[in-house]
């Protein structure tokens, strides 16, 4: 019989409870799967406060990083979140000392994950973050190993159970994104300060580290160009449904030309893609390998009892004594890649103006396509209102980023155009 | 430098050809993510025709039995398909010389998994099959790894890529399964002989699989309750669609307080599930875990290169050094768990009658169905004919499956019921 895995947990959260919860509620399960026992030794936290869990037969540590260094323990799960800090600290303070690392934190791995790959794969320990990256979707595992004789030309997915639950319930309800917002918080599905969700930058973790997985390309956050969904309005999204689309906040990335392309916005994407139809707070990440195709994975992108799944998952392959490179290839062996500029980005767009309907207005528009080479694919005009704003719609053919940016900017200084331009890039999944 | 991984491939069909393709393609990639090269060393047919690639430098068998016994290599990857016969007996031989084995052979590992699983397991060599279910999809790497934590309840899916594009062609073209199964073997998704596919065999072979990985329950191929496509008619499909549901042909594994059901049929799958929207030749996967929650894997089900992307992810899993248990726990701690019988499943169903529009004729059906505690949830008719046969719809609440059946016994017996009942069972997912 195999030697008990020893397991410290340090941050007692949501996450965290939930994974000492998993560990205790399936241990038997685990251990005829993992062949050996998995037991929680030890456990840090600030408070004490009861979390439905007796924490009597665990090592009580408030500072996280002298669990990370003293205990005895063979893992140390990181759920206490952020990108500094004490989550960090403890990261490095475990791999120092020789123990495996398990982390749900994406802001640390995007940021802060070439540095950590390199110390554990030099100390001969595991660095897993499978539930960083779509809850509880394996889909890091995917990648890593399960479509790992694939060069993969595009990934992309929606990586943000908050928006995806706003834009859903936004599109159901014909609410406007402040009211569904306000709503979302009241029932725990987004934060007081909803910004890191709302406004991409998660989905930018997440997709920083996808990136990197699939393509073998060094972390590279701070090339993602990044916009979140603050500006999509009832319209865009009546709009989306007339033309035969769903808006989803998408984190996109793809080999071009012109280098690798990372993105994340809102996207127009059609009905017949399998991520139109992703609702709520579910998650879902597409894969697009040369001999696979295109693989889909959906499941629940955040939670308790999901991201735990994801926890045990990474520990479960610790005791079994499983071990692939952190990123797919060893952290050595990633490739700097070129990054694409946004403004060389080709694709198609939905465009919105708010223009005063007047004689000559779209004249005027049209001649600012044209000189910006824009060619478009059709116009929507419902109401006829004259002196007062109405919607114009627009979806152009391909068309270069830079083109379609400076035509808006000429257009947004017309005197008829009463509201800023809005644009939403169509994605042809 | 670790040694290079040395493999031989039995069978140089489709697959087989797919392999051989990528392993040469993306070999570098490999190289990089495997940390060995991986190298073709034999190969195994019965005729040397030209397959697009040299097979000089391999060695040539014949015999795949001997090239197993013989061949200096590390693993042996059988794609000659078919439960018995060279297929069968290449695994052995290779498992008994001490190589490693990966398959495609989903008859195979269905029939004869349990005592190939335990030999191997005593000789300490992997027995593969990611490729024999879902094509591309990496679920059994899911399953056994990714959402290793978790007690799964339900596991079901589309499973049989020939008969989901024939459905779906269905739905779309409202012609009828004679036709667009003709098509479909003129067109290649379909075999001269489709009775494996379109009588639910394939599927049930997946099932199978699928249930034992679940559920780590013996493989029990026999207990299945099979049901093809070949009665699904156009009329079905359209009032299919005007009742919100899709049809689908379906495996589903569940645990229930009669034992484990297994089930293979045509399913009305309602369109706000995910698998309502998998459409063609596409397959999915849906796991339902008590922590990570539902689950969903869709790619690809079939084809030389999805399929040798699996085959593949298997050969590195060996490469690099990783091993789990053949079906997620060790095949001797396999359970032996009762099989509940499909006389006893209990759920809504879709029943469709022709029947001759007389007075009387529903107060008798009606009449059956009371009888037999069956409760109706909704009933269409659409056109009035006196005297003609015309298709009376009925949708019931939750009800007993043998309750059901003799339901419709007594009907089908009824002088004003011109054709057999129709009835295809509803999915509450």
């Amino acid at each position: 019989m195999s030697q008990p895995l020893k397991v410290a947990v340090a941050g007692l959260g949501t996450v965290g409870s939930g994974t000492v919860g998993l560990l205790e509620a399936n241990a038997a399960l685990l251990e005829r799967r993992a062949g050996r026992t998995i037991v929680v030794s030890a456990v840090a936290d600030l408070d004490r406060r009861d979390r439905g869990f007796s924490v009597d037969g665990y090592a009580w540590y408030e500072d996280a990083v002298a669990m990370a260094k003293e205990a005895d323990v063979d893992v140390v799960v990181e759920l206490i979140g952020g990108s500094e800090g004490a989550a960090r600290a403890v990261c490095e303070a475990a791999i120092a000392a020789g123990r495996h690392v398990v982390t749900a934190n994406k802001a640390l791995i995007a940021h802060h994950g070439m540095e950590l790959a390199i110390a554990a794969e030099a100390a001969g320990v595991t660095l897993a973050y499978e539930a960083a990256v779509g809850g509880g979707i394996p889909i890091i595992k995917g990648l890593r190993e399960g479509l790992v004789g694939n060069n993969h030309r595009r990934i992309y997915g929606i990586l943000n159970g908050t928006c995806n639950y706003i834009l859903t319930t936004m599109q159901a309800s014909g609410r406007e994104f402040g009211e569904v917002l306000a709503e979302a918080q009241a029932l725990g599905y987004a934060e007081a300060d909803p910004s890191f969700d709302v406004d991409g930058i998660d989905t930018a973790h997440k997709l920083a580290i996808l990136c990197t997985v699939a393509f073998g390309c060094t972390l590279d956050f701070d090339s993602i160009h990044v916009e979140g969904i603050r500006h999509v309005s009832s319209v865009d999204i009546a709009f989306a449904e007339e033309l035969g689309y769903r808006i989803k906040l998408l984190g996109i990335a793809a080999l071009t030309d012109n280098g690798v392309e990372r993105r994340v916005h809102p996207c127009m994407v059609p009905l017949s893609a399998p991520i139109a139809h992703v609702e709520g707070v579910f998650n879902a990440v597409v894969a697009d390998g040369d001999f696979v195709d295109r693989v889909v994975m959906e499941g629940r992108g955040a939670g308790e009892r999901p991201t735990a799944s994801a926890v045990v998952a990474d520990i479960v392959d610790i005791a079994r004594g499983q071990r692939v490179p952190v990123f797919a290839v060893p952290a050595s062996r990633l490739e700097k890649l070129p990054a694409a500029a946004m403004s060389g980005h080709r694709g198609a767009y939905y465009v919105r103006l708010m223009v005063l309907d007047r004689p000559g207005v779209f004249a005027d528009v049209a001649g600012v396509l044209r000189d910006h080479h824009v060619s478009m694919e059709a116009v929507l005009q419902r109401a006829r209102a004259p002196d007062e704003p109405v919607p114009v719609v627009m979806t152009t053919h391909d068309t270069e980023e830079a083109a379609m940016v400076g035509s808006l900017e000429e257009i947004a200084a017309m005197a008829a155009c009463v509201e800023p331009p809005r644009m939403i890039r169509i994605e042809p999944f």
